[in-house]
């Protein structure tokens, strides 16, 4: 390899990145040096704001710059409905629809025993007191139909079992506009399991 | 979008970048989170001397951090042929066959009129001059073989009518484990008039 160092330096940094390769990360080091400084001072300045700058919120566990963040903060939101999601990204997905006007809480990850991921690794513990506390009616459970999401959902439930708080979850089904013929058993099972009378 | 604004300043970056759309680069710019300080030190000092470190070297075109760079420095090559490519990374692929021991010259493009490179846009005014002073022998054009790789052999050629030196091209033809049923016609008939006497 004749690259000049910082060159060969970039090509490493981005090789760290999920789903980037020795021949993309060539290609992204090299656009590099296209960049105009003022991309390159955003870059540099984001980079470190990254390990500095951003936390998570200590209510909900979305990533965030604010304690508590902008979605814990918002007083226009309705306060007595938690949405319970994986990860932080889920969260951008459900304010793109606009929809849903309660506030969050991100679990960072679903149990899963296998992979060495277990109940207390997750930002679980927080939730039976911020029910309490912040006097929650319910919780919408909006994870993945997976071993994992279905372990997590239950581990979820019994843990608020003495609790009044209604826990629902988010329809499971075939997507809009699917065909039909194309959709797996397993979602056909789900979705006829979950049939609603047509009012 | 209501991520925070680092990691939204991240995603911009990422977006800069050829290739990388909207998900990309937000899977990426989450994936910065999880990077070492290290990587994040090392990736935020790349960046910035990508702006400050780099540059052409005066003689050939070639990316480097030093002046000369380190292939036109080095005096065990060949200094009487000149390998002529149209981009810095096509000398990195030579380099990784290791046969050739000669010099480079980086054109930076090849002529297009049609996207509005002429030839006064490329590395190609010092090259007269780089061959006489440097008792260049032989050069080789090893530039792609499309309309505007052909358009700019021509020029070269032209241009060095009045000098002795020797002017090659690498040979086109079908690459090597190719099955003939599916290379394309302009190819096959390259590789039919570029025929050799079996010896």
């Amino acid at each position: 390899m004749k690259y000049p160092p910082t060159i060969n330096n970039l090509i490493e940094c981005f090789k760290k990145l999920p789903g980037i390769g020795e021949k993309t990360a060539e290609r992204l080091a090299l656009s590099v040096l296209d960049l105009n400084e003022e991309t390159i001072n955003l870059f540099v300045n984001s980079l470190k704001d990254s390990q500095t700058k951003i936390t998570k919120c200590e209510k909900c566990g979305n990533l965030t710059e604010t304690q508590p963040c902008i979605i814990c903060q918002n007083q226009t939101r309705d306060h007595s409905v938690l949405c319970i999601v994986e990860e932080s990204q889920n969260i951008i997905l459900f304010e793109k629809i606009g929809t849903f006007k309660g506030l969050y809480h991100v679990l960072g990850g679903l149990i899963s025993p296998l992979d060495g991921i277990n109940p207390e690794d997750l930002n679980l513990a927080t939730l039976p007191k911020r029910i309490k506390e912040e006097n929650i009616k319910e919780i919408i459970l909006a994870i993945k139909p997976s071993v994992e999401g279905e372990t997590t959902a239950l581990y979820i439930k019994k843990m608020l079992e003495d609790t009044d708080v209604v826990i629902t979850k988010i329809a499971y089904g075939i997507p809009l506009g699917a065909d039909i013929d194309y959709i797996d058993p397993m979602t056909l099972s789900i979705a006829m399991e979950g049939r609603m009378k047509i009012s």
